[in-house]
């Protein structure tokens, strides 16, 4: 039964009055628990609740009226009844994982709904792609509502995504059964500006009665925030202090307050309501983006709520923002959200509400997870060949490709060099005197090679440059076809035959990430969906990319989670350098720089 | 500009962003006040608003960037800058005015949203008159939503009413721009017991995304309840104590806490959330009914709040209960209920948050009212004959048509009396013993007769009983063509004469109340528009009812507000006994019975 099939609270009313009623028998009763109850912010002992066609029908202390010869019954034994945990805003794709394995990864985390963008394929598939993910998402036994991306390409002129989307897509896709409204609005000068294309998408979105998704990555509060928010974004997740959870929620937005694999978002604006008492029902928590190392080593939802906690705020608290807060936010608060009659049953049992241990998960009345084991299939979408073939290179890459000429005659140049900074998504724009040899500029020290090779078109474009900060030794490179926002393919090596060799191999094998020292690889994630999914499971992914790390640290990379750095380094949307198919691009001015200058 | 046709947030973005962020003029700014934001709880001194194309551009502490030379300037002199309150449930009918004229009552008082079930015309009307109601609300200069009557006749088989509102009336009605929902479904055991047309009705709203208005109006909460959760209802505005409340927001509905002219649910309940600390966000304050002396003497949703803070409720807390928490319950959290951007620039001044004196009310940008006094016109549609005829006795009446003949030979009878309770709406079923004179039933001391007259098709029917309590002395009659629900005529007297003048006076002209004693008329309120609302204003109308009220006096009557007991003595869903134009019926097991019994 999928998500927009599954029958609506008016489909099976009769059944559920029966059942409330004494008249009929549940399905299932789940007797004897403390009810969480988000709407009176209540934790209730000494409830039962009793589930038919899937919804709740009943809640109360005792469902014995409920209960028939044939009804399952589930004993709470005294533990927390706990509506299942929204993620408020997040993108699948970041777990490198395919919707139905991200499904199957975070159900027993006690996730029931979420909010995905599917942002990274709307790059490479355009339209098309968001509609995979979007059907993949309606297969699954928990609620996964699609955000229609809004922002293809992130940064028009400065790159070329596979597809782009229009208007006229975000029309469309607002009338698809799983669109829950925009994804975020990444492009907030334009919105700022005025631009007629993004105003567009969000009035498609706003006369659909969607919730628009905002992005306000600036900690500038005057006129140009101001001017954002008057474009109607209604949330945001940006926000990395107090005095911006607190400026969004005072302008009517909803603060979305981010735990993901790398934001650590919560702990610095949660004291808006720990500290500073607003008014809590207008914060969210959500994820934004986790690795599947996150999800099979630490969880999902559930590992936000409990940091929540852990910062000070009341667990009731914590919970409504994982919780009804979200379902309220995009108009969902009588479908999900609550243990309330005629809402699904989406049910979490857990005996601790401050480590929030998920011992049992129920979504819409199924039992789908036990003590962290999934009891359900997560079916998969049969993905067609146009997404299982999207490395397109035009030819076999050889070393000649990454040859970057000297100006004639020169023995030295200065180049451009984008500089990685750990643990942090902005670049450093450096400069470094490199040796011309053979008429070539050779790469030394820190420095290293860095390649956007053109995968969507087959173009044969590649665009060469300098990076340094990654540490690397010997003879390596390294390549991904994750690469943000457009997810052309990123190439870093000391060693340009490895580059093509590492390069070729993605060719190979659809898409992923790899490694190459001295002609042999090292590590390979394949990622064969669109470049940037595995339809195997989270744990496997999750060790192919662990051993990923290894290899990149046994090529001597220094760096914190530097694979993130190296697939960011193509996002020409955040300072200072990057690299795009069109060229060098420097982030502070948004135009296109060369790469060598000559002397002084 | 009506209010369906008013420019929505997309249609007016790029003026609202520009004005936002400094490049265009705000049409109006507020300048210097104290903001009460509702989304952060929070009173924020020394702040100013930008206003255009009639909503809200930029809220800040600072708008001089959106003041150009046309900019008009609004000083705010450090007074509160509050939302323009909500009415979340009301009946325009019961101040016997038209939707214009209740506006233009009401709006001096702060109130720029209503959420008006027009349940009353429908029983008269039906669908064309709910739409009449509906087309004269999107005339006004605030915003008046309708909700769809659903229970029209609210007891079917028990009384005729002049049309009837069936389910594909309710779908129908979805369609309309001003319907917001479905109002107050009444017939809870009709949901509890799963009946088909009820939970049609349920199910067109629901699935049209619309708001379920709730009426339980029983103090039984155990599994009757539970079965009318089940079946939808969002909320309920008949609580009458702190267990009510409780009861309905943990089970996922709406806790509406009314303060009308006879009601007083609010200072009952509302210890839910200063006493038992329930988050309050789903508490919801509404008025339910106010007669026009109300709203010419005491206020209207002013009144309620203030009343809540007397109550010792949080003035922000209870400011949030008739704004933001009513928009967010209808859907309409980002149209209305708040001061913040995009938002409808709906603003009251105020300089004291506990007495909240209402100094000037904005109205989709418009100043509408200042220091009590209306500043704008309020448009009355043009009813058609339809509406304003609709009082049809078939011929003109005489005292014949009231007379009670007794049984073959009886002196004496035993009659089943309704007895009116003071400041109560159920009534006892009483039993008196009666002469007989002239083979005619007489009453005689406390009790006298009463009739329902009907009015709708012409038939000529006059069901006639006997009432006590009123206390009426001499010989005199009054009539009401406002008779809940089915809104026939009901006519109280002492003498069958005056009965029929009372009555045929209501014909002649089309509807309203009037008192006769000895062949004199005491007090007339024409209520020409189906026989229930003025289309003069409130001040005039309340003049006279306050006329009536002391005919009523000066005819003998005791009782506290005892129009009101008049009126509703056809409600045949409200304890004990009531007439209909089929009989007397007894309403505690919703059967007719019979007028006289055998004396013992």
């Amino acid at each position: 039964m999928d998500h927009a099939h599954f029958p609506s609270w008016p489909d099976v009313a009769p059944r559920l009055i029966a059942v409330a009623a004494g008249r009929e028998a549940a399905d299932t009763v789940i007797r004897g628990g403390v009810w969480i109850n988000v709407h009176s912010r209540e934790a209730l002992p000494d409830h039962s609740i009793a589930i038919a066609e899937g919804r709740i029908a009943f809640v109360g202390p005792d469902a014995s009226h409920c209960i028939g010869p044939d009804t399952e019954i589930i004993e709470a034994d005294g533990r927390y009844m706990i509506p299942g945990l929204c993620d408020a805003h997040m993108h699948i794709e970041s777990g490198m994982l395919t919707p139905a394995e991200f499904a199957r990864a975070v159900i027993p985390h006690g996730t029931t709904s979420m909010f995905t963008d599917p942002h990274e394929i709307a790059n490479v598939l355009g339209l098309e792609g968001v509609r995979m993910m979007h059907d993949e998402a309606l297969l699954q036994p928990v609620n996964i509502f699609t955000q229609m991306p809004s922002c293809a390409p992130s940064a028009p002129g400065l790159e070329t995504t596979g597809f782009e989307i229009t208007p006229e897509d975000v029309a469309e896709a607002m009338t698809w059964p799983g669109i829950i409204g925009l994804g975020e609005m990444m492009n907030f000068p334009g919105v700022s500006n005025a631009d007629p294309k993004m105003l567009a998408e969000i009035a498609a979105t706003q006369r659909a009665g969607k919730t628009v998704g905002g992005h306000y990555a600036s900690p500038d509060l005057g006129p140009a925030f101001a001017a954002y928010v008057a474009g109607g974004p209604a949330d945001d997740h940006e926000g990395t202090c107090e005095a911006d959870a607190i400026a969004r929620v005072r302008q009517g937005m909803r603060s979305m307050m981010r735990l993901g694999s790398a934001w650590y978002d919560v702990a610095s604006q949660i004291t808006a309501v720990t500290e500073k008492g607003l008014d809590p029902r207008n914060f969210i928590l959500c994820t934004d983006d986790c690795h599947s190392g996150t999800l099979v080593n630490d969880g999902h939802m559930n590992r936000v709520v409990r940091h929540a906690i852990a910062c000070g705020c009341d667990p009731l608290i914590a919970l409504q923002m994982a919780t009804i807060n979200t379902a309220t936010h995009f108009g969902l608060e009588r479908e999900i959200g609550s243990i309330a009659p005629g809402r699904r049953a989406d049910i979490i049992l857990s005996s601790d509400l401050t480590e929030l241990p998920i011992e049992l998960v129920m979504a819409r009345g199924r039992v789908v997870a036990e003590n962290g084991e999934i009891r359900v299939d997560c079916p998969h979408f049969d993905w067609p060949d146009a997404a299982r073939n999207t490395v397109h290179l035009g030819h076999l890459l050889t070393g000649k490709d990454f040859e970057i000429p000297a100006p004639q005659g020169a023995n030295r140049v200065r180049a451009n060099v984008i500089g990685v900074v750990e643990n942090q998504a902005p670049t450093k724009a450096l400069k470094a005197e490199l040796p011309v040899i053979g008429g070539l500029v050779e790469a030394e020290g820190e420095t290293c090679q860095i390649a956007l090779v053109e995968r969507h078109r087959a173009t044969g474009g590649v665009t060469n440059a300098f990076v340094s900060g990654f540490g690397y030794q010997g003879k390596m490179a390294m390549a991904s076809t994750v690469a943000h926002d457009s997810h052309h393919m990123i190439v870093v090596g000391t060693c340009r035959e490895q580059m093509a060799l590492a390069a070729n191999r993605l060719a190979e094998v659809g898409g992923g990430v790899t490694i190459f020292r001295d002609d042999e690889e090292l590590a390979l994630v394949e990622l064969p969906i669109a470049g940037l999914m595995s339809d195997s499971p989270a744990t496997q992914v999750a060790a192919k990319a662990q051993k990923m790390v290894e290899a990149m640290q046994a090529c001597g990379c220094r760096l914190n989670n530097a694979y993130m750095q190296h697939s960011l380094l193509a996002l020409v949307v955040i300072p200072e350098l990057r690299i795009s198919d069109l060229g060098l691009v420097d982030v502070r001015t948004f135009e296109k720089i060369d790469l060598l200058e000559p002397l002084a």
